[in-house]
């Protein structure tokens, strides 16, 4: 069955408070990185999938963020789906 | 000053334990998602980076990322940039 790379991106939605990203930000700051701004940390989860198309995976993919990888109430996702070999014959 | 937006992905290098990924996959697991595997968690970071030119902008956030924002003994990072603005005149 073929095998895909998913990268799923997770981030918080704007305007939901980031006080990770504030807090990365201050550290910025205080190792004099000027001109750094608007820092938002979010999360990407790499992960394989074996599915019998790239529809399915897909499918698959979402299914797991929805219920499991994101929190769909403050944060959005996408994801990139790469074939890693071909079908079996 | 032009400015950039920087995203920032930092990932556990290969061969490094990563037990929140395992954690994902047995959640995964549980919830009946077959053929999901080598869950890898890792970070997204955004910013935006207030600089003369892109060359600038790229070393400022590979040195943020070295000093502050990776673990460059157990983490790979790499960025991309894309200017937001043109330069002022």
């Amino acid at each position: 069955m073929p095998l895909y790379n998913a990268q799923v991106f997770i981030q918080l939605k704007d305007g939901i408070l980031d006080p990770q990203g504030k807090a990365v930000e201050h550290a910025l700051a205080s190792l004099k990185f000027t001109g750094m701004s608007d820092v938002r940390i979010g999360k990407m989860i790499e992960l394989q999938v074996e599915s019998p198309n790239e529809t399915q995976a897909a499918g698959n993919v979402e299914q797991a963020c929805e219920k499991l990888l994101a929190n769909p109430i403050i944060e959005t996702y996408e994801f990139k789906l790469s074939q890693l070999n071909e079908a079996g014959a």
